[in-house]
């Protein structure tokens, strides 16, 4: 009977394609194909050890049906009892309906752990999926369906699991009127506008997705924060949005203006120390909790980039994080703060700031603030040296802010898979407590023995039908959550267990599009910023080169502040002799970066500024090491390209399609990424280019006339 | 065979329904679903006349291809030969390789006429599907289609159609940063950045869902115009549109900014008597036509709200639309030239202007140039009498200006057909030729023998997944399409057409659809502005009630301006005794409703200026009709809900959820209405309520408290 219903399904798939069946994105990794060579297992039927399925627990069964409807044709029949066969699903709460021989010991997994393993059930063997929590259980559910979908024999599974990192949050930079800052898949998917009385079905799937990965908490608005998200007009949508999340394990976060007090709250001031101010945030926060028991709490972004906070009053970062603490503390929330801050007068050296800013207060925050820190001291740049404050804050909890949307990597269009970039942050040794001290140990708590975890991605997620514009983009969504679930998981693994569960099973597709994303994050680097070059985009928008800018209100807001090149030299001194940024790490780092001959070539100009005819470990001169950078940058665009043609068949039409389009648009941009930059340095140095280099296609005057007032994801 | 693979498809139909396959309105009116008593008739193949099919006739036998496989579970198979019970596709380039026999007449079908009829082939019937031209033809096969998925028995069809109108456009208020103004379904679907690296897939199925409709034009951008739109970078985005939608029969046409030789050509002047200006415009024409040859023209809004325009110069709109009408005249480019104009300064009542600047201008334009008008005086509002310029212009072709898109009859959330509104403005008699002189046959040219006319609607189109923002409002896209094809079409039989298509051929379902849409526009004007009242909207969005607002830089921007509540009497005095805007109207119009007594209800306050107690034709005062009719809105709007409440199981259930969801909006905003409405009223007016009537849920100044910052649309 069963397998008559295959082969109708199989028959049927084979006439029936409507339009509305092509492969479109929307479905993520959740696609639940069933794997080339066929699922190897399907469970006899699936059993609970529930009574009263909780609403989380109704979830997972839901997905259960899901799957299995698409992995095998049909539903996987609901059992009272357990079986040969059976697919067992147990958490604290939901264990007492199970024989006492088949109830797991579940504590110990966890707040969101998980296990998976093989037992004995009716004189056979059956699979068993345990949570200490729901929502773990959930977790459980999700894993062992992406692991069948990927052709993986489940039987033999063992499988415990216990995130790295408590808090695995999404913070959206998204505006109340639905323009998303640094977006590149169109508008905010939350329609406030039309909230709480049109819940958007959307809404529950991007929940589904995140919980698929592990994520945990979302922050729903723009850290450049508009205080009417805090009027109880709005608070009526956030809670529209956190009881559609809730089943799924994920705290609603909102992000806070400082100066909310005065602008809702008509009080003088928004002076942290002031009795009405704390009065008025702790009732506040009392308002919130009241609709969303769960609330997670407050992201925010306080003096800086015109940002009010704290300093307005010539208090600290800390007392302005303390003053929100306090009045989340009752309720369990906590303050994500972060320490993306810079100067508003004219600066020292950018890079430095937030250290010098941040690092005085160690030990001065409450236990439920948590110092949120981007991945380099910069501003997700396609690469950056890892944070000092990494390592640097043996009293405070820092959270690690990554930057899914790719505001300076190609925006939605180029291939930029940002797993190893990532890795190569968390993987760096801050060597704080000697070596081995990675950046991961920072975040996941084990450094400094902190409780208090977290790690935050900034969306890519829009209302484009494939939620972050490109196919590709997709796969940092994706890794994110992994990461930050596993920081020790590797980029590799991750990009082919994702593309595994978006494209194909078929090893051979499989090996070249890992391929293709393994190598795609640096052929950015090497046709934008080589050799440590940095924030060398289109002013504003951050869309094509301009490294000619000079003239903007900031100057640390113009790429000449970064490469500062002259006829004789190009680089940033940020030795002694310099800025001395890098006294801000930890020995032996300070030592080997201060020092040009011990300093990689990737971070070569980060650290020092050097003449143009300066001789690389390669032997070239670094006039000819750049070109030949951007050279080989350009290749890596034609060489993706190129690769990706090869599948032509092995994927489905329209996606094929798209992501051909794109990677020709990001071929297109590297040539002009490449030829624009070494216009432009000719300029500067006079200098001849390397034998066998092609000239730029146009003008220096050609590149800089070129306007892009309409690109899209601007911050205003 | 045949039979087995349909049984076969609706057996896995009823096994596979995988998550994409939800009705989501993609669709739109092209489902193509089956007809629930089955298809009634299958052609046995599909033959064309044509040996080398254009791309025109390849969409044709695409469509056949989609239509089939979805309505019979299979295409139809293509013959080379007619036999009996073929379905023959002919137009007058592809005739040839048909039997002399079967060689249709297509002369005199018109440009883009169409027949459909029964003939004889292969000793048995055939059906005959033949266009004077491959896009006549192809209209000829969605008509085809569409009767079909209506259940139709199209085995004795005799349908010759020609179009009433030549140009039947779209106009997109689009920016190039994607913002709609006015737009409620989300951002532009034309991602220019994108473009034309990227084209996205669903810019063909834009053009397939118009030509489907007979829709012939589209403007793409903001009449609010950039002149970048203009420029080299942006022409070929526009190029690769033009391509697109070519092989449907559909011409681009691009708003044009009147001071563009300025902003884009460095000169001094925009006047339209200069040379250089001249010279500029036909250079850009003639680029312009070098890339897209069949380019439509020039769409153009001036001296209107801001637009820079001829009076700039001191010269006359008439001035101005010639010149750039002789820029396009040689490629055969038109000019589109917008009415809506009103004066900077202190104007005279804001509804006369347009009259008096045009009406002079009778008979100065070129032959390429038509003069587009607003359905009426105002500005889109819920109910306006009709524009006086039609019929008072008779040496001038106009054109019928209608806004699909609800700026002011509720956004997307609110259901209001739009074709009973149309309806009753081309019907309309102006009286301008005697009798009879409807502003339909001044709009498709039979009144004063006009070749050149034309329709536009303005765009509701965004890239909302169901294109509208609503799933009714799809229903005023397609009767815009249909009443420009045919203005003497009924309101109710497109509604009924569009439901069958759209929701299901379910008789009883489709009456109940049917009743809804053609009360809902009627329930609109009741809560919003009855008896003639107008313009009462929140300032800037449009979104809710704003009637006490008296305070704009513009007076003709206030609502106040509009009704003039005073605690005596309310209304416009637009007779002798006022502004004498009646007598902009033919005898007996001017008559008629100069006089209070013959005025009808609904215009009532539009034309007069009347004490509360006022007896009305009803025997109850003013005030007691007014408020009975913000009470009849609330009812009909709660009718509405209900309604479709009992529709629960016949429709599928996200679209279901989605109307039910949107009802229930607009019923609580129907109510917001009526009590705002009556709040503000007895605040002026001091006069109880009448009784049985329900006090406003809040006072005044709730309502005026209430603000929309975000609201969608706006139009900055």
């Amino acid at each position: 009977m069963r397998k008559q219903a295959l082969i109708l399904v199989a028959l049927a798939a084979a006439i029936l394609v409507p339009p509305a069946m092509a492969e479109d994105g929307y479905e993520l990794w959740l696609r639940y194909d069933a794997p080339e060579a066929g699922i190897p297992y399907l469970p006899a039927d699936v059993v609970t050890g529930c009574t009263a399925p909780s609403e989380t627990i109704r979830k997972s069964l839901d997905e259960l049906d899901i799957a299995f409807t698409s992995l095998a044709g049909e539903k996987l029949p609901q059992s009272r009892t357990a079986g040969q066969g059976s697919l067992i699903l147990a958490s604290a709460d939901c264990l007492s309906s199970l024989p006492q021989s088949l109830q797991p010991d579940v504590t110990g997994l966890g707040e969101d752990g998980y296990a998976i393993r093989g037992v004995s059930s009716g004189g056979g063997k059956a699979i068993l999926i345990a949570g200490e929590s729901d929502v773990g259980l959930l977790y459980g559910v999700f894993d062992f369906l992406m692991r069948l979908s990927r052709g993986e024999d489940v039987r033999g599974l063992s499988v415990e699991q216990t995130p790295a990192v408590k808090l695995r949050l999404l913070n959206h930079w998204d505006n109340l009127d639905r323009h998303v800052e640094r977006g590149y898949a169109g508008q905010s998917i939350w329609n406030w506008h039309l909230l709480p009385g049109r819940v958007d079905p959307r809404y529950e799937d991007y929940a589904h997705a995140n919980a698929s990965i592990g994520i945990n908490g979302v922050s729903l608005t723009n850290v450049n924060a508009d205080a009417t998200v805090l009027t109880p007009q709005y608070l009526e949508k956030v809670t529209a949005l956190a009881d559609v999340f809730r089943p799924y394990g994920i705290k609603v976060y909102l992000t806070a203006r400082f100066s909310a007090p005065m602008e809702l709250g008509g009080l003088a001031t928004a002076d942290p120390l002031d009795e009405d101010v704390h009065e008025w945030w702790q009732a506040k926060a009392d308002e919130i909790y009241a609709e969303i028991p769960d609330f997670g709490g407050f992201l925010v972004k306080a003096n800086s980039e015109g940002q009010p906070g704290p300093q307005d009053y010539g208090r600290s970062h800390a007392e302005g994080a303390n003053m929100l603490a306090d009045a989340l503390a009752p309720h369990g929330g906590v303050v994500m703060w972060r320490a993306f801050v810079y100067s508003a007068e004219e600066p020292e050296d950018r890079v430095k700031q937030a250290y010098t800013e941040f690092k005085p207060l160690d030990g001065q925050f409450r236990d439920n603030v948590i110092v949120q820190v981007k991945n380099g001291p910069l501003d997700f740049q396609p690469r950056e040296p890892f944070h000092p404050l990494f390592g640097a804050m043996e009293e405070t909890p820092l959270a690690l802010e990554l930057q899914i949307t790719k505001e300076y990597l190609g925006f939605s269009t180029h291939l930029a898979y940002l797993g190893t970039l990532w890795k190569e942050v968390l993987s760096a040794d801050t060597y704080a407590a000697g070596p081995g001290s990675t950046v991961a140990k920072v975040v996941d708590g084990e450094l400094t023995n902190e409780a208090l975890t977290a790690m935050a991605g900034v969306s890519n997620v829009g209302v484009d039908r494939n939620w972050t514009g490109s196919h590709f983009d997709q796969a940092n969504w994706y890794a994110f959550g992994r990461l930050a679930w596993d920081p020790d998981a590797s980029a590799n693994a991750i990009a082919r267990d994702w593309a595994a569960l978006t494209f194909t099973t078929d090893p051979d597709v499989l090996d070249t599009i890992v391929a293709m994303m393994m190598q795609s994050r640096e052929a950015v680097v090497n046709y934008m910023t080589p050799l440590g070059l940095t924030h060398l985009m289109g002013t504003g928008h951050h869309y094509g080169p301009a490294l000619w800018v000079d003239d903007l209100d900031r100057a640390d807001w113009t790429p000449y502040y970064y490469h500062r090149a002259t006829e004789d030299a190009i680089g940033f001194d940020r030795t002694e002799t310099g800025s001395n940024a890098v006294a801000q790490y930890a020995e032996p780092l300070r030592e080997k970066w201060a020092d040009v001959a011990t300093t990689p070539d990737e971070l070569l100009l980060w650290f020092h500024r050097l003449p143009w005819d300066y001789e690389m470990t390669s032997g070239r001169s670094l006039w000819e090491e750049l070109v030949r950078h951007y050279d080989l940058g350009v290749q890596q665009a034609e060489d993706l390209a190129e690769q990706w043609q090869g599948l032509e068949g092995q994927i489905d039409p329209d996606r094929f399609a798209h992501v051909a389009d794109y990677l020709e648009i990001q071929k297109q941009e590297a040539r002009w990424w490449r030829d624009a930059s070494i216009a432009y340095w000719q300029s500067v140095n006079g200098l001849a280019l390397p034998e066998g280099a092609a000239p730029p296609t146009h003008n220096l005057d050609y590149y800089k006339s070129l306007e892009f007032p309409n690109a899209p994801g601007q911050g205003d």
